[in-house]
C-alpha cells in the first residue's frame, strides 16, 4: 500500500523544515509552476514540490520537474492517480484525443473551452496539496493558475479560488482551529509575458521546464501551450534558453 | 495506466445511463453512505457508486460497498489513491495511530477533532466525484456527511460544503455553462437515529454495511463509529441486523 521511497522523502522534507515556514507547491515542470517554486523559494519558503499525475499524456513534465528538483536539492514528491473517468472526457489524457492547435490564448468566453481541459482538475489538486499541507503542516499552499492567457479554462480564476479557499479553511482542522492554510496563487493576474519576465528575475532554468501537450521529444510549437509560451517570451523580449 | 476493467465499467454505466438523470454517489460501504445510495435509487437516480481508498484500515468497508453493489445490480467503480503523507498524519491510516474508544458524538468545539479525522478528506472525496461528474455528465454528487453525529470532523458542516459547491460551479466547465453539478447531502442535518430510520424505510440492508474503523473481522464495538452507529439504533429503536 504505502511507497516507501516517497514515505522517507516526505519524512527527510518534514525533518529539514521543522520551525520555519513552509509550503507545498503544486508543481509539474512547466514554466507556471517553475515560476511558482522560485518565487517561493524566493520569498523564504521550504517547499515542498508536490507533482501530481493522472495519465495526461504530457507526462513528460514530471522529468523535468525530477529534474529541476535534482538542480535545487529539493526532494519531489510524486503521486499517481488513475481516474479512468479521464479517458475520453479530455484531450490531455490517453491517446484518443486530438489536441487542437488553433491558439486559444484570447479566449474569454467560458463557454468556448477547450478539449484540453480536464474536469475538476485544479479542484483535485488543490485537494490533493491541502491534504498534504495539513498532513505535515505546511502553512501554504502554492499552485501557478492565471487568469489572463488561460486557455479558458475555468478552474484557473479567482471565482474559483475564492470559494476554495473558503471550504478549505472550514474543511480542515488547522482552519477551523484558526490557522487556515493560506492559498498562494502570484502568477493569477500576470500574462505571460510578465511571468516569462519574473522567471528570468527568479533564475528559472528554462531549458529545464515543459509545457507543450503533446509530449514528444521536442514541444511541438503548435499546441496552445507552445504558442502560449512562445507568445509569452516574444512579449518579454526574452529567449526561451 | 489504465485500468481496462474500470473503464469498461464506466463505459457500462455511462451507456445504461444516457438520456436519465445521473448522480455519482459517494459509497464507503457504512451505513451513512449506504443510506445516501438507497436515498438517490429511490430519488429515481441512475447511480455511479464511487468507492475511494486512500489507505485506511477500515478497507473492510470496500468489500461491504462490493456486496451492497452485487445485491442492487451497480457497478461499483473503485479507486485506490496513495498518499503516503497521510501515514502519521491520522489514526485511520496505517497502524500506527491508536483508534479512539472514548464516545466522540458529543463534540461540538472543533478544536477537540478526534486523531481519526483525516486532513481535507471530504474535499478530496468531493474533488474526485466532481471530476467524475463532470466527466460522465452526472448532474449530482450524492454525499453523506452529517453535521449532527459527526465525530466533530470539520469537513462534515454545511459551512464546509456551501463554498465548495460554489467553488465546484465555478471551477468546472458545466458550472459556467450554467448546469452546476449538484450537491446533495440528504442526511447533513440528520442524526444517527433518524439515519436509522431513514435506512429501514429505504430497504438498507444493514447487515451489509460496515462502519468500524478498526477493520477487524467483526465491528469492535469500542470505537466512535461503532457507538455513533448502535446509538442510533437504540434511538430509532431498530435492529441492527
Amino acid at each position: 500500500m504505502l511507497d516507501k521511497k516517497a514515505k522517507n522523502k516526505i519524512n527527510k522534507n518534514k525533518k529539514n523544515t521543522q520551525g520555519k515556514k513552509t509550503a507545498v507547491v503544486l508543481f509539474s515542470g512547466g514554466l507556471d509552476s517553475t515560476t511558482c517554486l522560485y518565487w517561493a523559494l524566493n520569498k523564504g519558503y521550504n517547499c515542498l514540490p508536490l507533482n501530481i499525475l493522472y495519465g495526461q499524456r504530457h507526462a513528460k513534465e514530471a522529468k523535468s520537474a525530477k529534474a529541476i528538483c535534482r538542480k535545487l536539492g529539493l526532494k519531489l514528491i510524486s503521486v499517481n492517480f488513475k481516474m479512468p473517468w479521464l479517458y475520453g472526457a479530455t484531450s490531455l489524457v490517453g491517446k484518443g484525443g486530438v489536441i487542437p492547435n488553433e491558439s486559444l490564448a484570447d479566449i474569454k468566453d467560458t463557454s468556448r473551452i477547450p478539449s484540453t481541459y480536464v474536469p475538476a482538475r485544479n479542484l483535485f489538486f488543490m485537494a490533493v496539496a491541502a491534504s498534504m499541507a495539513e498532513a505535515l503542516g505546511a502553512e501554504a499552499i502554492i499552485a501557478g493558475p492565471n487568469a489572463i492567457d488561460f486557455s479558458g479554462y475555468p478552474d484557473c480564476r479567482p471565482a474559483f479560488y475564492r470559494p476554495l479557499a473558503k471550504a478549505i479553511k472550514e474543511g480542515t482542522r488547522c482552519g477551523v482551529s484558526g490557522k487556515p492554510i493560506k492559498i498562494l496563487t502570484p502568477l493569477l493576474k500576470l500574462d505571460k509575458g510578465q511571468i516569462a519576465k519574473l522567471g528570468k528575475k527568479l533564475g528559472v532554468p528554462f531549458a529545464l521546464t515543459w509545457s507543450c501537450y503533446n509530449g514528444g521529444k521536442k514541444p511541438c510549437g503548435k499546441c496552445d501551450a507552445c504558442k502560449l509560451r512562445a507568445a509569452g517570451f516574444k512579449k518579454a523580449n526574452l529567449k526561451d534558453e
